[in-house]
């Protein structure tokens, strides 16, 4: 198995993640469990940092992208990595601020910004916002009468493209609830509506193409897209952009035969696009922003679970049967997102046997994965899912009132719990 | 529209819920917002039991199934309508211990009970365990060992009954994480199995067909396969079963143009089956129990949003985004669920603008729902999202650090909080 380099095996033949024994993590800290290494966070923050230094000298700021993974902790990791946050809700921005974050570092997004989620940003020092949409825009106007000082601000924009795992499509990404479309000229009624509105600060542009992207190239062809327009907004309007943001959307390996691009690829190949755009459209290279959120934890992250029972439906399929399931990790139920897996009691041993992962919420379409392969599973067992440091305990539920699991954080073999197990009063903290 | 009688027009030509104006419930308790109506809530319990007692003369249990929406005052209300509970988790469990629920009219099921959970409901005196394999059952018998007495059990079975929305079919369902397969011959060695245990009363058998279930017939068809394994269980065992439980999966209406039998008819046709067999077979009519959640409250709910922006896409679509999504109703998303909306501050008005709802997440697929026709739509205005009161709340997630709405409870107008809105501080409660 070869999804990142927080996965071993030592001497006892099971499974260790971030040098830890994933079965005395179970039995330390209970099961169901996400389990994070702070190593290979660290090392994927560094990558993109680096490869922005080395590539763009140090001309723009590598975004964290919150909504993959959110907590204190978090922000705390990726602020001594000198990176920024992106954030979607209040509530990220709440976290952020009890981390300590430094809020002018933060770029705050979404579609349906709340007029109290905008105004707890303002208060806040949020650096930019991230417009999506018009009545945005005359609320953050409105907001910046009454606060006495200007707001700054990028735009986002849909820029055309849209990019999925293995190849990217030039059309069709107007149909998205984000955003001012560049084809109709929404987008450039916008600019030159945010330059005209007193209390806004245009300071740049954003794009988002997609998730789980395996390839550079559609990176490569949004920056074009976006320089074109930059170029446009500076000669038609004579509005200067300083600050270009590619979003996110940066693929990694959730299955052995997944071959993602190497993140240090990024800035090297779009810096090049970048430098050779501006070069010959004459314009300034922007500050660039980037956006990464499942390629720092997501391959970093595992979920240990206690193997309850093991039934075999003869000529049909073995179900094999979690503590966990779509209340920890819906992405399967929600997308058939598919993941890799292993019985980390036994992990030196051939993974030669085909089951179907089933939780334990009281519904039928709850599974983890389908017709995967583990070693023989035993009731008591401890089962490793991979992959699962992003979009798991930033999506769970409390589906059937079962408590979300605690996250620990390993570093070099030592463990830490960095969010608490839920109670039962927790679960009821609200109930009249 | 004609989701329930919860629903209704006042002078204003606003949405009335139970008797309150939706447009008031927003302005007082802030949205996104669930709103239940207690009366629908108890006429739709009075109709279950009242059947109960008509057609098959009280010999018989309803049990709210507890998943489709769990809190401390859904226990009491129930509880107060003389029901019974089915519950799937410690948490559920530990809700109605807290709402003073008579624990011994608590059905525990699940298929993966937890040991801590199996023991927590012996210790809590949970009247029922529905035993769903052969592991849970050995794992019984040593607690029983341990508790010094007999466990009260039903096994879950797999009738091979497959029922969706409009049908049927009689096999296929024997692939399922749940229960014992009747045909390869598991069931009846689980019941022997049962009934050797020397710590386990072997009280009864449970199948559950599928959900949101429009027709009797397939309960009258699984009624008959489960009575026939009665018999059979009896004449060549002679083991004596006296509880049938029937399980759940009755329909509501999402749609107007959806047409689920009434509940009244459920009991009144599977009583005559019951009883006509149960003749025919030469055994004791057994005491049923039936097990709606859903059918209880789903259509005596509807879910409150502001509309925050109005995005026209010309020649493609109007987005129309309000402030929850699939954090509060992750059922579109999930399942592509189909739900009426209307615009509660003009809801005497046509129907006549097509939109798409877009909810408030950082997440292109959180739509609410595709081409529906609310009322045109107006920034500010409340938007109503009708038969939200099952798996809506219950299935919700803090995801984007989305704080989960209030659940405000109304009767003939009155309204209180039942479950409070989350707040920053909840959503980092567990974070170190």
């Amino acid at each position: 198995m070869n999804i990142s380099e927080s996965f071993g095996c030592n001497e006892k033949g099971h499974l260790t993640i971030g040098g830890a024994d994933a079965v005395e993590l179970a039995k330390e800290y209970s099961t169901p469990l996400y389990v994070l290494d702070e190593q290979e966070i660290r090392k994927n923050c560094r990558g993109f940092v680096n490869s922005m230094n080395e590539y763009y000298g140090g001309n723009g700021l590598v975004l964290y992208a919150s909504k993959a993974f959110s907590c204190k902790e978090m922000y705390r990791i990726v602020m001594s990595e000198g990176m920024g946050a992106d954030v979607v809700s209040g509530g990220e921005i709440y976290t952020a601020l009890k981390a300590g974050f430094p809020m002018d570092k933060i770029y705050f997004h979404g579609n349906n910004k709340t007029y109290d989620e905008l105004v707890f940003a303002i208060e806040s020092g949020v650096g930019r916002i991230v417009v999506d949409n018009i009545f945005e825009l005359e609320t953050l106007n409105s907001l910046a009468a009454k606060y006495g000082k200007k707001i700054d601000v990028l735009l986002r924009i849909k820029p055309g493209v849209n990019a999925h795992t293995h190849d990217f499509v030039r059309t069709g990404q107007i149909d998205s609830k984000f955003g001012f479309a560049l084809e109709t000229g929404e987008a450039m009624e916008a600019i030159k509506a945010a330059n005209a509105s007193v209390g806004i600060n245009l300071v740049g542009i954003h794009c988002h193409i997609g998730s789980q992207i395996f390839d550079i190239s559609p990176f490569e062809y949004a920056a074009k897209v976006m320089l074109e327009f930059i170029e446009k907004i500076e000669k038609d309007e004579g509005i200067e952009i300083v600050e270009l943001n590619l979003g996110g959307g940066f693929g990694i390996k959730y299955l052995d035969s997944d071959n993602p691009a190497p993140f240090q690829n990024y800035m090297e190949r779009v810096s090049k696009v970048i430098k050779s755009e501006c070069a010959a459209r004459e314009i300034k290279t922007p500050y660039i922003l980037i956006e990464p959120g499942r390629a720092i934890v997501g391959a970093a992250g595992a979920t240990l679970y206690t193997i309850g029972a093991v039934k075999e439906i003869p000529d049909i399929r073995t179900y094999v049967t979690v503590d966990g399931g779509m209340n920890d990790n819906p992405r399967y139920i929600l997308y058939k997102s598919e993941y890799e897996a292993a019985v980390a009691d036994k992990f030196s041993q051939e993974r030669d046997f085909t089951v179907t992962i089933a939780g334990k919420c009281c519904e039928s379409g709850d599974l983890i994965q389908e017709n995967t392969k583990i070693q023989k599973p035993e009731i008591g067992d401890t089962l490793a899912v991979f992959s699962t440091g992003a979009y798991n305990y930033s999506m769970a539920s409390n589906y059937n009132r079962i408590p979300r699991p605690a996250t620990v954080m390993v570093n070099n073999g030592e463990s830490r719990v960095i969010i608490k197990r839920e109670t039962y009063e927790d679960i009821i903290r609200n109930d009249v």
